[in-house]
């Protein structure tokens, strides 16, 4: 294993200079190296400060033998969806002969600091994030620790110095939205995931910019933010039916909200795709097998995944990748659940 | 931490007791302890045997700082089963401040040798195996390794000796097909899973038991056995309903399994349930979402990781656990998807 970074520190730059610098041991730095919490706060700031203008990296401790192991840090268990990305990274670990520790946020974007000293004891090879990532100070600490991250998609605009690779979610919404303007829908409401992630605001982006491009006015009324579950799709499904003049089509955050709003529409004695279409979002394994089966948007989650985690263990070894920020391509998977309107208006 | 086995050496054991009954250096002693391959077959063979004789037990070596690590194993990542057990794991770990290492065997009942001595190498305070469990050999090399291991679910009969948490999947078999028996159904078909799967054996077995009760015989022709999916469920469902005397209600080995039968019975003109009763396994949340809402068998998947960690994390710490096969309650769901039959035989 070799390491190799260009802003890295001179080879001169060892724990002694950092030590000289601030006038502490080695000891010290040692200890702020290692992420010990006794060290005198004033002392630490000192120190990381003498590491930062060194730009100091610390070379990575490898396990005694194997391969060492990645950390997979998601914000929630999402069904469905966490275990296509779950699949997706252990397919690249396990060929690499890496191994994988799991863990989640409870539903939180960002860490908690006692989640990063457990992660920085343990001293795992890098961390994937899945819809979630570090402050700028967790960043820089990881960084100072040697140990790189890549984020799988974003809750928020990651700086252009943490890799990410996600999908194209202003195309999903563009292709979806196309989709139904095409086969005649003027009425078309759109379910998204909640409004603080960055994918639920691009697909809405990519809705308006299809109603734009058809000249058809998008009702405010329509658009709705909710959570991916199918009891939120079930939800907004029935308000929406329930509305005097209720939408033709309805395109849902997710496969699994869509299925609740193909609940929605029984409930509302309507038939899909005859009196409503519906459409879902990422191609997940069972909404070939929803009744009807779901016209959906692929986003590739394994590949976004194994893409990510490829990444992962290349800087690891200190290969940088060739672009930071990856957009994997998200394309419109017809199936049974989209048909024109009953009555074109 | 204490160390407490009542099967454990007595305290005067130690390596160079070994040693010195074999023969050996305490450094070679230390070598087949520590896994490491650099050691002649013969003498690790007699130095296996003597630990064996002298029931010497490894102390486990923590790690430096921090809780430590598990390590669930998968036999697969199967679609929604395997995410309700990792998040029943992830939920005890993550109270604990214990991090949790993920991987599986594409589909093998048995890790390679390989893999153990990977995990050997890493040295997690424990193994949680789910539908695998390790050859007698292997079982025993990890003992001698002071590693504890749980079973959730069994491929097959395992030994009293090795604790294993899974749920009673006869009385499951039993009260899927009352159900259908007291709704009158008389041609009744089950799709089991894999045969040289316990569960699926025994799930069959209930299902007899339920018709030897009712004193309705079982027609052979009806007892299909296949994998999990939701393809088997497609393909077997479409067999059995082309039949000339097809069934009028039939039990899936699984919720996924069950919405590949649901497709099958649509692409017959068979409305679900006035036509045909489906029942699935396992009450996954998806079960309640799709259309018709699936009546199922639930199986417990979170409570039973949860437990089987639980157990681990104990015997981690020393503590034997009071039984060594704990088999959860399974309960029968109604909901949509099952209802009397249209010509009652």
């Amino acid at each position: 294993m070799t390491e190799h970074d260009p802003l890295g520190p001179p080879a001169s730059t060892t724990i002694a200079t950092i030590a000289n610098d601030v006038g502490v041991s080695v000891a010290t730095v040692s200890k702020v190296l290692n992420g010990r919490s006794d060290v005198a706060p004033g002392t630490r700031a000192r120190v990381e400060a003498s590491l930062d203008r060194h730009r100091y990296q610390r070379r990575g401790r490898r396990h005694p033998s194997g391969h060492g192991r990645i950390d997979l840090v998601f914000h929630e268990f999402d069904v469905g969806w966490a275990m296509e990305i779950l699949r997706g990274v252990e397919a690249v670990t396990s060929l690499a002969g890496v191994g994988l520790a799991v863990s989640q946020l409870d539903g939180a974007h960002r860490p908690p600091s006692r989640w990063l000293d457990a992660l920085l004891t343990d001293r795992p090879l890098g961390v994937v994030f899945v819809l979630c990532h570090l402050a700028e100070a967790q960043q820089q600490h990881l960084r100072r620790q040697g140990i790189p991250f890549v984020v799988v998609d974003t809750d928020s605009a990651t700086s252009a110095a943490v890799p990410t690779v996600g999908s194209n979610n202003w195309n999903g919404g563009l292709l979806a939205t196309r989709h139904l303007l095409e086969l005649g829908h003027r009425r078309i409401a759109l379910i998204s995931g909640p409004p603080d992630v960055l994918c639920s605001r691009a697909r809405a982006a990519g809705f308006q910019s299809a109603h734009d491009e058809a000249g058809v006015a998008v009702d405010r009324e329509l658009v709705r933010y909710g959570g991916f579950s199918a009891t939120a799709g079930h939800e907004h499904g029935l308000r929406l039916l329930r509305l005097s003049d209720r939408p033709t089509a309805i395109f849902a955050g997710s496969d699994i909200q869509a299925m609740g709003v193909l609940r929605a529409a029984r409930q509302c004695g309507l038939r899909v795709p005859e009196d409503l279409s519906v459409i879902g979002y990422d191609n997940l394994p069972l909404a070939a097998w929803t009744d009807p089966a779901l016209t959906t948007i692929n986003q590739p989650l394994r590949d976004m995944a194994g893409i990510a985690t490829q990444m992962l263990l290349g800087l690891a070894r200190g290969i940088e990748p060739a672009t930071s920020r990856i957009d994997l391509v998200t394309e419109l998977v017809v199936r049974e659940s989209t048909a024109p309107p009953a009555h074109p208006r």
